[in-house]
C-alpha cells in the first residue's frame, strides 16, 4: 500500500473521485471482449450520448486524456493544407493551434486576451473570410476559467460549410453541452473534471459530417492509435478488437455516469452554478478579484486574481502550505498568469458548500486573512 | 456497484490484477504536479528502468496502452521519407508495419511464417540490403505465441547504424529485457500483461540516440501527445505540465512494480517458464498441439492448435461455456489463425499451478475430454 496523504483537489483537475468509484476501480478486471463488459461499454455509451447531448454513433471513451481527445480531433479532421481557424484565448486554444499545425493545417488564429471570451463578432468575420474546412474553439478554457458562447460561432461555421471542433474538457458535466442543438462535429472531455473519476479516458464525440470527412480523406489518418474508422470497429456493432480497452477505468466511469444520471445533470448544472458563485463571493471578500467577467465566469473554476497579502507572502508557497498543512490543492496560473492568479476548481463531487467552507477557512487561516482586514473589491 | 462477475483471466491479456493493486486503485486520488505524487513518479521511472534493463532517462508510463506505446515510437522517430526495415510474423508485426507507413516511412518487410520466429539471416541480410534508418520487430508475439530472439538482428541493426524499436508488450515481466545491452533504442510495453495491473499505461523507454534523433527532426513530431520532446519535460527535472497523467494507474503501477520487485524478476521469469511449460504438457495430453517450436514458446501465452473433438464441437462455443459456467477467459486466434487456435495467457499473477488446475480440469469438462481418450500428439 501507499502511504500517500488523502487530498482535497481543488485545483483544474484532477478533482476528487467519488467513493463508489474508487470501489468500481477495485473489483476484479475483466476482459475487453468480455460480453458482460461490452454491456457496460453499451451503456457508457448511451450515457454519454446523453451527456453530449447527441445522437452521434461514434460517442467512446478514448483511451487517453482529454488532450489524446484533442488530438484524435484534429488528426482525423485535418489533412495536409486544409485552412484551420482557432480561437485562442488561454493555454488551451494555443493547445489547439500547436496541434492543428502538426497535422499540416494551414492554421488561422482569432486571438482573444486572457480571462475575456472569443469575440463572436470577430469569429464569424473570419470564418467568413477564410472559409476554413474546420473552426476550432475551447467551451471552458481551464487556464483561465472562461466560459465561451458556443452557438453563434457554430451556427457561422456551419453555415460556411466547416465543420467545428469543440473543447469539453472542463465543462461537460458541469455545464450543458448539447452538440446536436449547436451543430458541434467533433467534441472531446477528460474524466477527472466535472465527471469526479480519475483521469486516463477521453469522452469524444464524431458527427456522421466528420467521420464523412474522414472517410473522403486523401491520406491515411497518421495516428493508429487514434483512427476513428478503427475505433468504431470496437465501439460499434461488430466488437472487432483494436486495442484494448482500458476495462478497470471505463467501468469506474459508467458508475461515475450512473451517480451523475441519477443526480440529472440540470441539477448537476445549478449546483456547480451556485458553488462558483458562493466560492468567487467569499473570495472577493478576502480581497481576491476574478479576473473573468461575471457573463462568461466558469461555475467549475475560478480564476481569481490574489489580494496584495498573499502575492507579498508568496502564492507558491501558500500553496504548499496548503497542501502540506491543510491537504487542499488549488491551482497556480499557466503560461502568462502563472504566479499571479489562482484557479480553483469546484469539478463534479466538490461543488458543494462544506468543501467551500474547508477552502475558505484555510485560506483564512494560511494568509493570515480575515474579512475585516480585507475589503470586498479591489486591493 | 457494479454486478459483474469475476474471471479467471487467461486470454492474451489483461491478466487478472494483484488485490494490493486493486486497493491502490481504490486510494484517494491526488494530483498529477502534487509532491507526493511525484515521487511516486520517481519510483516507477527507476523500477521500470531496471525491468527494461536500461539506464535511459527517458523510461516513462505513457498514458495510453500498449498500442500507443507503438504509436509513439514511430511517430518520434520517423519522418517522411526514411527507410523502416520491419519484421512480420503476427498482427503485432503487421500493426508496426502499418503505423511504420502511417508516419510517411517507406516501409520494407521481413515475412515469416505465422508461429515461426523472424529468419535472423533473412532480416540481417535486409538490414545489410536496405540500410534503413530504423528496423522495428516485436520480442513476444502476442497473436502467435512466439519469442523472437533479439540480439543478432539488433546488433546487425546497431552496426548498420539504424535504430531499433522492440515491442516488448507480452515480454516485460515475463522474459529477461535488457534493453542497453541489446542495444535497443525504443521500446513499450503494456500494463495489463505481465506486470498484472489493469490496461491504460505503456511503459516505454527511449535511448539517447533515439532522443537525439528527435532532436534532428526537419519536421515537428506529428502527434503532440506523444512526442517525447514535451514528455520529458514533465517526466524530467522540470515537471512541467503536458497533459494530465493518469496518477491513478500511476499509483497502481508503483504497487504492481512493488510486487514484481519483492518477487525479483528473475524468479518471475523462472515461474513464468515452468507454467507455461507445465501447461503446455497438460493441454497436449488432452489432444491440443503447440503452434511453436519449443524453442520459440512464449512461457506466459501458450499458442495451441485445438483437438479434433473442440473443433467439431465449436471452439467459440466451448470458450463462451468456459466464461459463463466456468468463469474462465481464454483467447482465440487472430487474423488467419482465428477459430483455428487458441491463446492461453499465464500472465504475471496467473502464472501459477492453482491457476493451470483449474483451467485444465474446466476444459476438461467442458469439452467432454480426458487424458484416455486423447492420446499425446497429433490427432
Amino acid at each position: 500500500m501507499s502511504s500517500l496523504p488523502p487530498r482535497l483537489l481543488l485545483g483544474p483537475g484532477p478533482s476528487n473521485v467519488h467513493p463508489r468509484v474508487l470501489a468500481a476501480l477495485a473489483e476484479p478486471l475483466r476482459g475487453h471482449l468480455d460480453p458482460a463488459f461490452l454491456a457496460v461499454v453499451d451503456e457508457v455509451q448511451g450515457r454519454l450520448r446523453a451527456l453530449f447531448g447527441t445522437a452521434n454513433r461514434l460517442t467512446i471513451p478514448l483511451s487517453s486524456t482529454g488532450s489524446g481527445g484533442m488530438e484524435a480531433c484534429f488528426a482525423n479532421l485535418v489533412e495536409a493544407g486544409d485552412r484551420v481557424l482557432v480561437g485562442v484565448a488561454g493555454v488551451f486554444g494555443e493547445r489547439m493551434h500547436e496541434v492543428a499545425g502538426r497535422h499540416g493545417a494551414r492554421v488561422t488564429r482569432v486571438d482573444a486576451k486572457w480571462g475575456t471570451a472569443l469575440d463572436e463578432d470577430a469569429m464569424i468575420a473570419a470564418i467568413e473570410r477564410e472559409r476554413p474546412a474546420l473552426v476550432a474553439f475551447v467551451h471552458a478554457e481551464t487556464s483561465t476559467g472562461v466560459r465561451q458562447p458556443v452557438e453563434r460561432i457554430a451556427a457561422a461555421a456551419a453555415a460556411a460549410g466547416a465543420l467545428v471542433v469543440l473543447d469539453c474538457v472542463t465543462s461537460l458535466g458541469g455545464l450543458p453541452v448539447r452538440l446536436d442543438e449547436w451543430r458541434i462535429d467533433a467534441a472531446y472531455s477528460a474524466t477527472q473534471k466535472c465527471l469526479s473519476c480519475p483521469p486516463g479516458l477521453a469522452p469524444a464525440s464524431f458527427s456522421e459530417r466528420a467521420l464523412a470527412r474522414v472517410a473522403r480523406r486523401r491520406t491515411p489518418v497518421s495516428s493508429w492509435y487514434f483512427d476513428t474508422t478503427l475505433l468504431g470497429s470496437y465501439y460499434g456493432a461488430k466488437r472487432v478488437y483494436h486495442h484494448t480497452a482500458p476495462v478497470g477505468l471505463i467501468v469506474a466511469l459508467a458508475e461515475a455516469l450512473r451517480i451523475l444520471d441519477a443526480e440529472g445533470v440540470d441539477a448537476r448544472v445549478v449546483r456547480h452554478a451556485r458553488a462558483g458563485a458562493r466560492l468567487v463571493a467569499e473570495l472577493e471578500a478576502l480581497g481576491f478579484e476574478p479576473l473573468v467577467a461575471p457573463e462568461h465566469r466558469l461555475p467549475m473554476l475560478s480564476a481569481l486574481w490574489l489580494p496584495e497579502a498573499i502575492v507579498r507572502a508568496g502564492e507558491a508557497d501558500l500553496r504548499r502550505r496548503l497542501l502540506e498543512e491543510h491537504g487542499i490543492e488549488v491551482g497556480g496560473g499557466l503560461g502568462k498568469l502563472a504566479g499571479r492568479i489562482w484557479r480553483i476548481g469546484l469539478m463534479g463531487e466538490n461543488a458543494r458548500d462544506e468543501v467551500i467552507d474547508r477552502l475558505v477557512g484555510a485560506v483564512k487561516k494560511g494568509a493570515g486573512l480575515d474579512s475585516s482586514t480585507f475589503p470586498v473589491g479591489k486591493s
